[in-house]
């Protein structure tokens, strides 16, 4: 007999989830690579008929005693870890009613489903129409969440991907950068108005392009054993911690667009592939935080995958994926990969003008979520801003403007500051490896193999933790500090004035 | 407040059934094609966990009552026949426990992944091994079921994919079969001796064949909108009524493997995309049983696909994906789909050796259930009958024996006699089809677009009657007559002595 046996329930009921949550995963994946268009009404309904179901096993009404009677058992502290993040889930799944979790999964579904048709025409009244529902149960949830916490409506939501993140340090952090950036923008555009950069000569067919990502995914430690590479519309990371599904998109007059994507994902990818595999299905197992999860998908695509040592690394496989070019010489590829120019879409922003998008995405969001805004009062806001933020003229470009993300037509807000609350991770952890091991700095570093000791790091520090600590304790026991966004700063402009 | 409240209870659970099942079908569909190996112990979790879900929805304690009352409201017709279809599965599933159903579903996940690589290698042992648990489960649930419907272990094995149907009415049939099959097929050889046929000369690319594939089955009323084609190893339809997914095989030495399979798997999928749609989730809209879903596929790819019409559609396509050859004329091209050779190989064989295939497998499978022999005894019966039925020596080569199909590994002992079934049904369609349209037999009849009312005439009497009828009343308002196998003699005789 087990001295645990609430725990042990517990963790059962879990493994139940992780299981059924498999199959979720999995028709998403296919929703968003396979599924033919008529697919999509029986798909929104299976996905929302589980949501509905995993809902129900998330509130179950035994749990609130079997909970409390597993906080009196002898608890090792990774148990009792997971024993909190099972608190912690049960808690908020208690605010929300069925109904509402059923009806949030078809919406999105829908919403979904329709806004990539109506991108492609720029259809913004059609997509306002059709995202009323998405956003009107985006604020019941927010207002039922913010009740029970006593937060505002933004950071209940905030919470659901970054724990303990609030609107108000986010104004801090980006109000800060919103100083220092811009100016740092222009004296880099200074910097690099003196190189020549040569341009890489397409068409690039899809078919190299795709044998490229698959083989540096494989260089930066994806396993395909465990995992695969498609193309979707929008390039995400899903499926399951035993079957990581990465994708991609192709554009034949641009292989970086989807290298670079690739890198990102293969971050993500990496992750989810070295959570610890003891305690799967259990909620101490799952990745800390999603702004933990793009300082990964920001390590190797920002960090390692904008390097001159990655640059290196990479010159030689692009003339062999593509023949050779003078564009493919190191010094030039490096150049290609840190050009700063501000441009249109979120995705394939550099890494100075990214933070651009994500703090206008922010000020929307929140404004919507608060009911400060409606929908209708978006592409002012937006043409606004990024005049403000990129001097950049986007009018009538609904396509290249707000319906570019998939966010928000499936309903996540909140999730954006992660982006750029990662970079400022990705850095944090970079300046302990660095500091680690001087050499990485070198142009021939990841050449020599130096990749491995970065990964490393990463899952002793970071992979392998799951949601055993807060993010802030996870931090601290990984750079010795809470989130630091001077070396965010202090690299970039390290990388580009130097 | 409606009249049916107990029906309308139970006829909103199966839509939830249906829902679920949407998922399960998907990630059976993904592991098929798509799932890398290191994938497969989870997948394999989840789809166990998914079936014991299932089974507790399908046996849930409330239902006795709910179906009783249901049968006393005032139902139609539809609403009837879906009340008795019901109670069937309803019955089925509350004689088997909860833990079975699980074990189920683990083991032939567990077997199926290994077989691939076991077929593979040739292994025999290591598939016997694998195969125990598979057999003991089956046996376990043969025993259960019999037990319950007081019919023999197997008989309630076949019950699950052809309702009605029995070991004693498959012994008439194929006993019939069997003594004058063999003598049709050397009279055949006899009578093909003298056609000179000339072979096609490759190799086709495989990516030809896929178009090609997918142009066949488009004209062959397949909606790509609501389905798919891909590649997995073992051919199958799958996915859900709302989105088919369709596979097959590329060889490029053969054309004829990929493209017959796509025609068989097309016949099952215009099937289920043309399922009664207003009652999609009710096990009324379900197809009828296999037999009738084989003789679909049977009817594409047998009675369409080797027609001398299919013959004179198909010359002008070949020579458009491959480029002109002499064997692409349209009379060459008959005699290649209706070549008579015994070959190891089940799905690629020809009309008249098919049958005994499965005659083999079905005197086999039988023994298995029924305890009258052992694992280890299937090498020797399987040599035994091939040489008995075909004249084949497959002494040693399990791979394309006992090992070339997924039905064992995954459990499905009693379907192999529906695929027989399905020919004869599939020749007794045709004759009616015959009498109506005497000129469906000309050359150019399918160039001239008869093929659409070959399925209107299959929509109306087959695919929109779901599981409204028993099966023999199906086919006596079908056909006039319950299964009559004359009909599937006189069609080879007619079309292989001509």
């Amino acid at each position: 007999m087990s001295a645990t046996p609430a725990y042990d329930l517990l963790a059962a009921g879990n493994l139940r989830l992780h299981h059924l949550g498999h199959l979720g995963a999995m028709a998403h994946w296919d929703q968003e690579t396979h599924m033919p268009t008529r697919g999509a009404a029986a798909r929104g309904a299976a996905l929302a008929e589980l949501a509905a179901l995993l809902h129900r096993m998330h509130t179950e009404p035994a749990l609130r005693e079997r909970i409390e009677r597993a906080e009196q058992e002898p608890l090792d502290d990774l148990q009792r870890a997971n024993l909190r993040e099972i608190r912690r889930e049960w808690q908020i799944a208690n605010v929300l009613p069925e109904s509402l979790v059923q009806a949030r999964s078809l919406a999105a579904s829908r919403c979904e489903h329709a806004w990539r048709a109506q991108r492609h025409a720029n259809d913004w009244e059609g997509f306002a129409e059709n995202f009323a529902d998405v956003l009107r149960i985006a604020r019941q949830e927010a207002d039922l969440l913010s009740q029970h916490q006593s937060v505002s409506k933004y950071d209940a939501l905030i919470d659901r991907f970054e724990p303990g993140m609030t609107g108000a340090e986010l104004d801090r952090l980006f109000g800060d950068l919103k100083q220092w950036l811009p100016p740092l923008i222009l004296r880099v555009r200074e910097h690099q108005a003196r190189d020549t950069v040569v341009a890489p000569v397409g068409p690039f067919a899809a078919s190299r392009q795709a044998a490229l990502c698959e083989r540096i995914a494989r260089l930066l430690g994806f396993d395909f054993e465990a995992g695969r590479l498609d193309v979707s519309t929008h390039p995400f990371t899903g499926g399951a911690p035993e079957d990581v599904r990465l994708t991609t998109r192709y554009r034949e007059d641009d292989f970086q667009q989807s290298l670079m994507g690739t890198v990102h994902e293969t971050g993500h990818g990496c992750y989810e592939q070295n959570r610890p595999r003891e305690l799967l299905g259990q909620p101490v197992s799952q990745a800390r935080s999603m702004a933990i999860h793009e300082s990964q998908s920001l390590a190797f695509e920002m960090q390692i995958g904008r390097s001159f040592a990655f640059a290196h690394l990479l010159a030689p496989l692009l003339a062999e994926a593509f023949g050779s070019q003078p564009a493919f010489e190191a010094t030039n590829v490096h150049r290609l990969l840190t050009r700063v120019r501000a441009g249109l879409i979120r995705v394939d922003a550099d890494e100075l003008t990214y933070p651009a998008h994500v703090i206008l995405r922010y000020e929307i969001e929140r404004a919507l979520i608060e009911g400060e805004i409606e929908i209708a009062d978006i592409p002012a806001l937006w043409d606004e801003k990024m005049m403000a933020l990129l001097s950049l003229d986007t009018r009538g470009n609904f396509r290249d403007g707000p319906l570019q993300d998939v966010h928000w037509p499936s309903g996540m807000f909140g999730y954006f500051p992660c982006y750029t609350l990662g970079a400022m991770y990705a850095a944090q952890w970079t300046a302990v490896l660095l500091d680690l091991r001087p050499t990485l700095h070198e142009p021939l570093a990841l050449v020599h193999g130096d990749l491995a000791q970065v990964f490393d790091w990463l899952r002793e520090n970071i992979w392998s933790q799951g949601s055993r600590w807060t993010t802030a304790e996870l931090a601290i026991r990984a750079s010795g500090e809470t989130l630091n966004p001077a070396h965010f700063r202090a690299h970039l402009e390290r990388r580009y004035l130097a």
